[in-house]
This record gives structure tokens, sequence and C-alpha cells, in this order.
């Protein structure tokens, strides 16, 4: 993935470079670690690929916007560990299991006024518009985690009301980024829009298909706990749309196997997968994840500049599709 | 207290038009709560009375640099209250207590981006320098609160170190507002900083004052538990300056009072104004206090603006300094 490409060494540096206080150590000890945490750095890239796209050279400009969105992601990490109870993220504990609650609050806070700090460091003319960006996709963000909260006890979802769930939460945040990068390359507006699209829609794709891969993915490869999504009873779209679909008794069977301490884990997760054969509901998102991916390649063929300037998003989002399972 | 000024006014009615959307409830309820409880809305205010001490006439415009301070003072209030674990907040509940702890971190989140909204509607060529100015505030609030965390676990800490914190935590937010309505104003370098040192100073010097009238209050116009801040070991100037003070067995005398549960509260309340007494502390609490009050005004008479205009601004400073005890 882009792995011949500048960005992932420019953002790599970038972070590398960033610097935070000292003191109080516990405000920014956190924030050092959350940051350390490696992982794939796709959203600052974004920043900087939105801009390359347009023909922006100048691309050591684009990073503080970059730097803005990694630090508003994992803002929204330290604050969702928190609300999620979770103790481990990326295989290491999270801030707030590390030290305490009340440091992962206020260290959060601190990284998205950071965040903003790195906004004020763009080119002053796009700062007013960069800042409308931000401040739309970060209240959007904000809602989805709520949403995400507030679904979590409902029975029933809708397959479209989680998808606009999924879009706030995790996909406007890949869209703005690479919406940024066409501010601070100057494109005009359609193309700006498209380029947001592109980033949403390949977002929502790929939020599908982490859904999928969580019970159908190579356990060697996909990295996590094998259904765990079933064991949790997390809201997923095979899930959303399996209860859709569910007739007759399997609506009670399904009740039944939700919350059951009685049964193994394993039992769980054999009984939930019989299901969602029977109702074919992977095939059904995947169906789903296959629309989304397309939408995002009409958006990005859609944009005025030359194929070739394309070419490293499509490989990007390539890669990010074609996660094997 | 400015009660014939225009500005109380235009804040309220900035407050009553703000609007918030009605989904997800669970997200802006406890921003429309918090924001309902009836504050003195000096930070609002002070935006206005900055730009207006330069001439700004056009006081419609700086309303959301002013809103932008309400509520990030209002994000503040919401996460501290969840990390103080204070159950009342102007006499009503608070939003973790009114909901609970994950519904404030994230309504808390969601009003902190509000409030970078409305300095994006700010005029668009004061948005860069006012972002940077809230930002700077901003950081500063969270080191205070961190350092205020910090020094509740320390057993001693200096007169200088607490003015420190307490700069950060309180007095930046209102020299902040302040400079924010110069910016607006058009105010020049020299002016801005004096009006931002004059909203610190004061902020330091209303900090104090705090401090002692939670001791030598009048029960009847304070409005909160006599001596609380005793009861609670609250490190306050009055228990600093005591520190840094005790001689002899009156340390150890001391100690012996912190976090004593087999006293009861009247009489710990007694033995540590006892102390009090003994070391002088109420006066070298108002004399730090009148030092920083005389700072400020110093600030404010440097300010190269014609006297009139600075009369608002020193009737409400009066009006601050000036609580009964």
């Amino acid at each position: 993935m882009v792995q011949n490409s500048v960005f992932p060494t420019l953002v790599h540096q970038a972070l590398e470079q960033a610097h935070f206080p000292s003191q109080p150590a516990s405000l920014y000890d956190p924030i050092r670690y959350i940051l350390s945490l490696s992982g794939k750095r796709i959203r600052p890239m974004l920043v900087l690929m939105g801009a390359d796209l347009f023909g922006y050279t100048e691309l050591q400009h684009a990073i503080p916007a970059s730097l803005a969105i990694e630090y508003f992601h994992n803002f929204s990490l330290i604050h969702d560990d928190i609300m999620d109870k979770a103790p481990l993220r990326r295989g290491k504990n999270t801030v707030h299991q590390q030290w305490n609650a009340n440091i992962a609050i206020l260290s959060g806070d601190a990284l998205l006024v950071k965040a903003y700090e790195e906004l004020a460091k763009c080119p002053v003319s796009a700062v007013p518009y960069l800042l409308k960006t931000f401040n739309q996709v970060a209240i959007e963000v904000c809602e989805g985690q709520q949403l995400d909260m507030d679904y979590e006890s409902l029975n029933c979802v809708s397959q479209d009301a989680y998808v606009e769930m999924i879009r706030q939460k995790t996909s406007v945040l890949l869209g703005g980024a690479l919406k940024m990068g066409a501010i601070i390359a100057g494109a005009n507006e359609e193309d700006t829009q498209l380029i947001y699209n592109f980033g949403v829609h390949l977002g929502v794709a790929f939020q599908l298909q982490d859904d999928i891969l969580d019970v159908y993915g190579d356990p060697d490869t996909f990295g996590k706990q094998v259904a765990g999504d079933i064991l949790a009873d997390k809201k997923t779209i095979l899930n959303v749309l399996l209860q859709q679909h569910l007739a007759g008794d399997d609506r009670q069977l399904y009740q039944s196997l939700v919350n059951n301490t009685s049964i193994t884990p394993q039992e769980k997760i054999d009984a939930v997968k019989n299901l969602y054969t029977k109702y074919d509901v992977k095939s059904l998102a995947s169906d789903l994840k296959t629309q989304f991916t397309e939408l995002a390649f009409h958006d990005l063929h859609q944009i005025k500049v030359p194929e070739i300037k394309k070419e490293e998003l499509l490989s990007l989002a390539r890669s990010l599709m074609d996660r094997s399972y």
C-alpha cells in the first residue's frame, strides 16, 4: 500500500518532529503515548494525497492540517475508549487504563485543542475554510459516537440508520481529510465535494468490510479476536441485516442467543453464524460494501484532474478494500 | 453591576437565539441544559466590552466570539465536574449526575467543537488571529486543570505555583475574552496585550477573593457552604499561605486536621481558622488580592483610549472585587 509513496514518510517525519511540552507531564505524557501507538496513519496521509491530487507541490504547508486530522483521530480514540471501557488499543493499554479516566478526559481535551493549534498554522488564507470543514467533521464524529452509544441499547436498528451512524462516526473524517488537502491546493468547489464524497463512501465501505472481517476474516491476518463482535452483541452490518430478515421462530432463537451466558463463546458464535448463513447475511453485507466502493470509485473518476494523478489514491483504496477473508 | 449596560442584554439574546440540533438528544440536551443554568455571563460580556473599549460599534459581529467563550467555559464546567465528581453546579445536578459520565464526556466534546464553530463565524479577516488566541487560552485552561488535579495530591504547594495554577485554570479565559474583543475591534498590539493582562490580573484577584470568601464570606450572601474548602482539604490561597508559614508543632497539628474524620466538621473549621488567625493568613491573602487588583487597574489605566470608554470595565471590575465579607 503506497509503499513507494512519499506520503507515509512525510507523515512519519511530521509526527516525529511534533513537540509537546514536558509539563504538566500527566497532561502531555498520555498524548505522546497515544500518538506513539503506531497506526496506519491513513488519515493524515489523505490530507497530503488530497492536496497532491490537485497539483499542490508545497506539501510541507499541508503538514499542519495533516497533523490536525491525526490529533483529532487520536483525541477521539482516547475518549471513545473511556466510553467503551476498552482496556486495550492496538495491543497496548488504553490511556484511561494506563493512567485513569480523569487524565484520559483531560489529555483528550488538550489533544483536541492541539489539533486546532495545527489548523491555526495552516496557510492563513485557507484557515477560515479549513476551520469550517474541520468543525463540520468534528461535530459529525461526536454525533456518530452518540448514535453508536444510543444504538447499543436498541433491539433493532435499520440498515440506513446503521450506515448513517458509521458514516458520521468514522467516514466523514476520511472525507474531511481529503477535502482539507483539496482546500489547501485551491481545488474548485465541485472537485472538493467529489473528493470528500470519495473519502466518505470509501470509509463506509471500509467499515462494512471491517464488520464482515470480524466474523469471516482470516484469524491469522485479521489481528483481532475472531467474531468478537458477536460475543459482545455489538451492532454491525451483519447483525443489523440479520435482524431485518429474521422470520418466524428464528427471531426468538436469535434473542435467546443475545446476552446468553449459559452457552460457551464458541457455541454462541456458531449459532449466530448459522443464522447469518441461513439468511445469506454475508452476501447482503458484501453487496452493500461493493455498492459503496463503486460509489467511491465513481466519485474519484468524476474529478477533473489527469488520471495519472489519481493513481496513488486508487492504489490506496484498492489496498484498503482488498483485505483477505 | 453594569445593570444599565447593553452587554448583558446582547449576551442574553444571543444565548436565547443559539440553536442546537434536536437529535441526537442525548448529545444536545445536556448542552442546552448546562447553558440554561444561569451564570453571570461575565466571560461572554467581556468579549463585547473588549470590542466596545476600542470603539467597535458593530457589536453583533462580536457575538459569535462571545458565544465561543461562553461555550468553552461551559464545556470546561461539564468536564471538570466529572473529574471533581461534583454532584451539583449552581444548585442543580451536574451533567454527569443528571445523565451519566459518558454523555457528559461526549456532550462536553461537542460543546467545545461548537465553540470553534462560533469562531468560524467571526469576521473572516480576524479568524486566524482569533483562532490562535482561543487555542492559547484553551490549552492553558487544560494545563491549569491538570495542575489543579496534580496539586491535590501534594502536601505543599508554593504561593507562586498556586497563583500560576489559578492564572491558567481560570484567569486566562477572562483575559482571552477581552483580547478577542480587542482583536475584532482592530486594537493595536500593545493595547491588546494590556487588555489581556487586565483580564488575567483581575481574574487572579477574583479567584483569590473567592478563596477568602469561602471561609470569611457572609453565609447569607456567599451562596455556598461556608468553609467548604476547609472541609474538603482543598488547595486555596489560605491553605497555601498557611503551609508556607506554619512553624513548630503547628505543622503537625495542621497535618492531624487534614483528612481527619474523628472530629466534627465545625471542630475542623474552627481549628483550621484558629491557625489562619494565628498566622494572619487572611491579611496575607487579602494583600495578594489587592496586589493583583492594582495590577489590573494599572493595565487598564495604560490603555490609550478615552477614560470614558473604560468606565463600564472599571465598574464591572469594582463590582466583582467588592463582594461582602
